[in-house]
């Protein structure tokens, strides 16, 4: 009898859940939404139940399970212990133990940008590395330091937030964390276009972007693939922030390669290629030549990482 | 028959060496002459010379030493290799390779300002915490990183290298490592006196600091301590450098606690206040409330460290 686990991936719009062979092999994966009523309390109850739902429809015994892996958007300390994740309205508890009791089954949690992380190290653009920093670009920008295999949890389940690095002292307005100045504001999808429109507010310079009615990140590093000036400037500026940032994290860890992840990182070797340039621009000699990866997994990094908790080294 | 270690920090001018029994004690210290001579070739001969001499001397035998652990001033890996180490002349090769030749005793290496943290986690400022980075303030500026009570040493032997982290993006003057902007390049001893001097030539303010003939960093916190203004703000700007770093740092390892040693920490209270002012400034919320604490080893950091590279966790 095969040996199966759960990797499951919550965020605040849909769960995603994945059926892992031990080998890890991919069986199933399959989303739910994410009820965020009363203060996000039906969430690992309706998780609970679509794992034995699916092991009803799959005529899987309990036996088979050798765990579940859980991320979640938040701090998560190294015992499962979720510390405020807004996103889902939950407070301070441990995740782990309560999946735990719900199942049945023996469950770790992590960070769900650490999880990615992990997931992209086992089976996508971080193949062949056990240090690599993840930064993942999306609606916001996320980070994961994995070390020897492993994902740094940190002492109160907060390192890897690679996107609250100030890199713009004097930056006005605030981030969604309350300071100013983060890589967040810079580099996640939003940051990029809000970005570029103040450059098209600050310049009186023609530009393909003037003619969008509704700007994308996308969009921007389309037009500055053809050249466009205003957007080559706009993906160099992000590109900067982003060398600035992975500059500082090197400086820390020393990892072996970053991977870039995210709906950004569509944009491909034009990101990476323009993230490098600037890290080696302001990172010390010892530290340049790293690898700069692009992301493999996509949304399903997630359920990946969650799984490779379980599943050994 | 009582086990013992030697722990030594080689250092450009000198080496100091430590006798240490296996429960942490420190026996007995000493130094010796770097001979920086021929590529520094006799280094690790003088010190295997010393070690043998202080044997004799103290009628130890073989069996009673359990390893020799050395810290060496550049880049070190896992294995021990050392890379470029600039100030002693050496090329790259494996230190404790050659050491454990040079001796019979098994010999473990590491960065000198990593083995430093190591020491004050172990018996100094960060005793009580597993998760520390610590930063050397003295002619340059030195980080380590320690994580789960270990040295963090990085893929090619430069993680901690806080020193090198670019602070200031419009400086024009170049660190010694090349770059521009550098925090040692603002945090350092020279480092600070230079930039104060910066600050008296900018402005026409009267300071104590322009009656003071060889201007050094203690003066500079002496004259900010009875209330100079140009010294104040001097320190302000050294301190505030130091916060954006460490709140870098923060957001890559959430660390429970930074411990700040080197000459310039001599300053005390004043300095860790004042970083940890700037600090919060510029972290992400999850990661304020960190503990700042000065060392307390001083210069027998490096010895202390050495040795616990040998002695168990």
């Amino acid at each position: 009898m095969e040996g199966l686990c759960f990797g499951i991936d919550i965020g605040g719009t849909s769960v995603k859940l994945g059926l892992f062979k031990e080998n890890g092999n991919l069986l199933d994966k399959w989303e739910i939404p994410t009820r965020k009523e009363e203060s996000g309390s039906y969430i690992l109850k309706d998780v609970a139940e679509s794992v034995r739902k699916k092991m009803e429809d799959e005529k899987l015994v309990k036996a088979q399970i050798i765990g579940i892996g859980i991320g979640v958007p938040g701090p998560v300390t190294e015992d499962g212990t979720v510390i405020n994740c807004v996103n889902l309205g939950w407070g301070v508890f441990n995740v782990a133990e309560e999946m735990k009791q719900l199942t049945g089954f023996g469950t770790k949690a992590g960070n769900d940008a650490n999880v990615a992380a992990l997931g992209e190290m086992w089976q996508g653009g971080g193949m062949g590395y056990k240090n690599l920093i993840m930064v993942t670009l999306g609606t916001g920008v996320g980070g994961g330091v994995i070390l020897n295999g492993e994902i740094l949890t940190g002492s109160n389940g907060a390192a890897g937030e690679i996107g609250h690095i100030t890199v713009n002292y004097e930056e006005e307005d605030s981030c969604g964390c309350g300071k100013q100045g983060c890589l967040e504001q810079f580099a996640s999808a939003t940051g990029i276009v809000k970005e570029a429109k103040r450059l098209l507010n600050q310049s009186g310079e023609l530009s393909k972007l003037r003619g969008i009615q509704h700007l994308s990140a996308k969009a921007i590093f389309d037009c500055a693939k053809e050249g466009d000036a205003l957007s080559v400037k706009s993906v160099e500026q992000l590109c900067r922030y982003l060398g600035i940032a992975l500059s500082h994290v090197a400086a820390v860890v020393d990892p072996q390669a970053f991977v870039i992840g995210g709906g950004v990182s569509k944009a491909g070797s034009m990101l990476t290629d323009l993230i490098k340039k600037y890290y080696e621009q302001y990172v010390l000699f010892a530290l340049k030549n790293k690898e700069f990866k692009l992301a493999r997994l996509g949304n399903d990094a997630g359920i990946y990482g969650s799984a490779k908790l379980i599943i050994g080294k």
